[in-house]
């Protein structure tokens, strides 16, 4: 059983929106045994997409299309899926039954017969009722594959797939299992891992496939194992990481986890530490990232983004002269910082950072790409500096956030608070 | 001129990782004149890089590849391009002269010899040496196409994408421009919104398209113009926008702007105002956004991430009564918070937000989904209330942070600060 996603309209392709659907969409069939073996990101025009839909048909069993719903004239999604199967649109009650009670809802009733358009479905389709949009969901059946056609905006199109696909596919079909497990070894080039693990690998069973996700100095072993018997795969896999340990057991801070803001829940959660932050340069991408986690408010406490260097001073302490003789950007600063939010929250740990992200250089005239961070657990502190002058501005955020974490990790793995 | 993109390896296709190469790289083609007019996501294997080679060759006259260079065994890029252009892979002098200065400088010398095979490339090959990574950049012509080969991870993509394939691209053909304008409506229904300018978007010259592109509760007309004379298209836009303005003018919040933390830079600077935030439940998110913005340190102050209600208390003044009788979800503390931030940052705007973002609830039982936030501009004071319980943690936080700074920007057009 295998799937295909098609993407379809010009957002994607003109480059002004991110494809985080696919993303989603994928994420939630390979839990349910379904793997994506291709994704097709296409304009919104009739002979496109009903080629598309041809070459989908060849290579997958499952047919996932998002977008070009809209009520505006520049989709034509319906229209070319009523062509591709031969059938006709037609007005369906239930659907605008649904709709009418969505426009009291949001007291726009009065909008309802121009948008009368976007309960015309096709007339063999399954209907899935959106709750959070106009055009609803519709399914096909032909052949034995099954295509199923979303609207395109994210908070539209993810309670439809969790809600409403999902369940709807694992009823249908009996699948094979997909287990997975990520291990994460830092500090240890790809190159040099992939040699010391290469006879490991080669044994590996058929069934087990391997893939290296680097990810600033961490790289993310997955090993994917895929078969009818989820216990087994969970077994397989557990003896498979097992035999790892004493290759390269030192470099690894996890043996199953995917994002380094889940990994440090753990630990913390273990540990009982709570944790601050003390942000400048990464302007709140750090604390974005560890609130990301669900249950991050039973570590967490808060988080302080003093922008302006003279908030440095006022709110966290920093010493004026330090700021005057070192610059906001500098070994002192940070660690001055991490002190200073270490007493303002009340915490076992506390994270800063100070920096220059560019793309213009700050107004004490450092480096743009310079950062200094400092993590303190307790009376332990470690300071240590980054250059990452070639990251566009968003990308240096997240990595040094990404790093800082994986940093604390690292000292709370070694130093065994 | 056309473009095909191609993005190699399972990481997307597994849901694993977000694709933001295209976004990028189709952005700045954009900007050249050359449109994108498909992406393919493929896995990595020999006959699917192939076949999709052919089919990309069939629709586009540059074709990009992302992805599969890594020097372990899970990638087959290289090889599928040697068979597909029938050539032969050679070890390039200069790339591994390259390659060992890289080496050096990242005190890994020891490492070169597993790393040669980075330095074997296609023989037909124009290189361009990758600054951040070992998988160099190659460009083969045949037919007059061009087919350029890239490395996958991102921090390495951008770079040789801007300072590289650009200027190479823009200096080898006479490219066509394209010239794009978004304008910002809020409060109005994409089908009214549609109805309300149907005549004029029927009466648009051939060489502009328009687009509706929804987000949250404003939607992004973009109007992008297509011709060889630049002064000239941005004589169109100029026209065809103006007469918009008697249409949807109230409803306008800005005329030419993509990300609402850019639209509201413009006005910040332009009425020299300064700007503090506390946030709860978007966890740090809000203040992200505003820093992404080049420049944002001139207007943005600080914020503050109270995540802990203590620290409510405690740094921000909020009332313990309040929170006892209202809960820390209210408007009364979203009030209380956003003085709070005035007061602390010393700055003329501040906002504030405090939520249930879920997947569970908080301590005081609060319904999730539930945001109050407060907007304060100097006495000014607004505040709202959002019910948000199907979004997901990430998506809600970023919902309620693009919200926040649309209503600052439209209390700062309509109250004429």
């Amino acid at each position: 059983m295998k799937a295909v996603l098609i993407t379809i309209g010009d957002e994607i392709l003109s480059g002004n929106t991110v494809d985080t659907n696919s993303n989603f969409i994928a994420n939630h069939l390979k839990d349910i045994g379904i793997p994506v073996v291709q994704i097709f990101t296409i304009s919104d025009t009739l002979d496109t997409i009903k080629k598309t839909l041809q070459t989908a048909f060849e290579i997958g069993d499952i047919i996932i299309t998002t977008g070009g719903l809209g009520p505006t004239k520049d989709d034509k999604t319906k229209i070319a899926f009523a062509e591709f199967f031969n059938d006709e649109l037609v007005l369906d009650d239930g659907t605008f039954d649904h709709l009418r009670k969505l426009f009291i809802k949001r007291n726009r009733e009065h909008l309802l017969e121009i948008n009368r358009n976007q309960a015309v479905v096709l007339s063999k389709a399954i209907i899935f009722q959106n709750e959070n949009g106009s055009a609803p969901c519709q399914m096909i059946e032909e052949n034995g594959k099954v295509t199923i056609c979303l609207p395109g905006v994210p908070y539209e199109v993810k309670p439809l797939i969790k809600d409403k696909i999902i369940p709807f596919l694992k009823n249908k079909f009996s699948l094979n299992h997909i287990e997975s497990q990520i291990i994460s070894v830092v500090n240890f080039p790809e190159s040099l891992l992939a040699l010391t693990i290469e006879d490991w690998e080669l044994a590996l069973p058929n069934n087990i496939s391997l893939s290296y996700l680097p990810i600033g100095n961490r790289v993310k072993l997955r090993l994917t194992a895929t078969g009818n018997d989820l216990k087994e795969l969970k077994n397989q896999l557990q003896q498979e990481s097992e035999k790892l340990k004493p290759l390269i057991g030192e470099k690894v801070i996890s043996w199953n986890g995917n994002e380094i803001q889940e990994i440090l829940k753990e630990l913390l959660i273990e540990k009982k530490l709570t944790l601050s932050t003390a942000e400048s340069c990464t302007g709140g991408e750090l604390t974005r990232l560890i609130t990301s986690v669900s249950g991050s408010s039973s570590y967490f406490l808060g988080g302080i983004i003093p922008y302006d260097y003279h908030k440095k001073i006022e709110i966290l302490g920093v010493s004026e002269k330090t700021i005057s003789e070192k610059t906001a950007v500098s070994a002192e600063v940070a660690q001055e910082m991490s002190l200073g939010s270490l007493k303002l929250f009340h915490t076992d740990i506390s994270l800063s950072t100070t920096g220059v992200s560019g793309p213009n250089s700050d107004e004490f005239n450092n480096e743009i790409g310079t950062v200094f961070y400092s993590i303190r657990v307790k009376d332990f502190e470690k300071t240590n500096r980054l250059f990452l002058p070639h990251l566009e501005r968003n990308d240096f955020a997240n990595f040094v956030s990404q790093r800082v974490l994986q940093d604390l990790i690292e000292i709370l793995i070694q130093e065994k608070f």
